[in-house]
């Protein structure tokens, strides 16, 4: 009996180690998120009158398009290029954490739907680095999931998804989105 | 001899514990597919008289060019932004699956060469979820790589290859490409 | 005493097989690239009067702007759409070894900052295939890191950091990026 018991500890032991091994190996397949994090971000449209204030201009058109006022058929063909602010909250004044830059564009015909590549660019003393999207963004669902491409920064490597809503809008003039990131790999 | 059997199997037990954790670590490191799909979209450019079937528009263009026409040069410089449908067989006509929606310009003066950026928007009992893809397309091959840079819903963290061939094309108006979809990373 | 002795060394050799496991599961999450390389490539932007050498042409403008001058208020809203040489090194008529294809817009309207969407298309001896990149180029600052998003053939599933330095520009007509390539995910 005396020869048994070190024996099964042993297998005990081995069995743990490959428990944790398998489980080390499989850790950054897990649905549960390694970084969850809420911003939001602010577009103003240039409209022809509104210069100073304006964080984002039309700068590519349908040939039933032009450059100052978005087109009939829901935008559709209308890009848009941006650099809007970041807030932690969702007053437009607050102090921005960052800035939001890219382009998005209206692409259908008989709806609102958007297409986004953009960049969160941080610059605070919480964050440095970048975050990069990429996605169909079906404007007029409540939420909407777009992809994170990857990272710089203390964003390194990062994978994930973004769940995008429009959090407030005026008119074509001003949207507000909310932007709910849940990074699933992180280095 | 009866002390030495227990522990020889010991050792074959471990040896196998350890061989699947291995292989379960770098499973995903696999150069064989995780997911195999195969779809195609269609592509109607505007052209100044087809508002009504028109998927995709002319956004933008460089100086020697203009909205409704495809630039000479080889499009060179030509942004186009799509709504196509997705159908699982080469029939412009078959219920579409999907909406494949995006843009891509024309970058090389001396041949026909792309580049794209889009993702494909399921909706079927099938598949729900975006598929995101970017990447060159040296449109003049036969069979061309993009990149499939990750997705949501079925799709979740998904990134692969996606081979795209031209299947049909009428002069300027029409084309239709066949889309491989290879996953190499699933969740 | 005869008895202890392979029990003991069997922990040892199961140990060691564990930390083998554990190292290799562990290993794609290494800070240490595993790939590095360097390239620079060209940019030669159409001004109206240079068709034959040009690399790249606006396609894209704000309300203020148009498209063979390169718009004010650092020409926030253009779109330019490139082909450009890839050299191995900092000289634009040595033999390039690909071609980098996609586009980049400026992106403010205080500062020069751009955003990138792009490819290299390898067609050598040493290297088949390509890179896709995406990411924000805070173009003022000396180096500015941009994600590699994947690739295919010889960089098939890559994922890193490209740094991008300015090495050299001409007014608004030349620039040429130093590009410094570090993947952390090889297949």
């Amino acid at each position: 009996m005396s020869h048994k018991s070190p024996i099964s500890n042993l297998f005990f032991f081995i069995f743990l180690l490959c428990l944790i091994t398998l489980s080390a190996a499989s850790k950054h397949h897990s649905r549960r998120p390694c970084h969850h994090l809420v911003f939001y971000f602010h577009d103003i449209i240039f409209n022809g009158h509104n210069a100073k204030n304006a964080t984002s201009a039309i700068v590519g058109a349908p040939a039933w398009g032009n450059l100052t006022t978005l087109a009939g058929q829901n935008h559709f063909g209308n890009v848009v290029v941006f650099d809007d602010p970041i807030t932690l909250d969702n007053n437009l004044h607050s102090p921005p954490v960052g800035r939001a830059q890219g382009f998005y564009f209206y692409d259908k015909k008989e709806i609102f739907t958007a297409w986004l590549g953009f960049s969160f660019v941080f610059n605070s003393t919480e964050h440095k680095g970048s975050l990069n999207f990429a996605g169909a963004d079906p404007a007029l669902e409540k939420t909407r999931d777009i992809w994170v491409i990857g990272g710089t920064g203390d964003f390194f490597m990062a994978r994930g998804i973004a769940t995008l809503s429009t959090d407030s809008f005026e008119g074509n003039d001003y949207f507000r989105l909310r932007t709910d990131i849940k990074l699933y790999e992180c280095w």
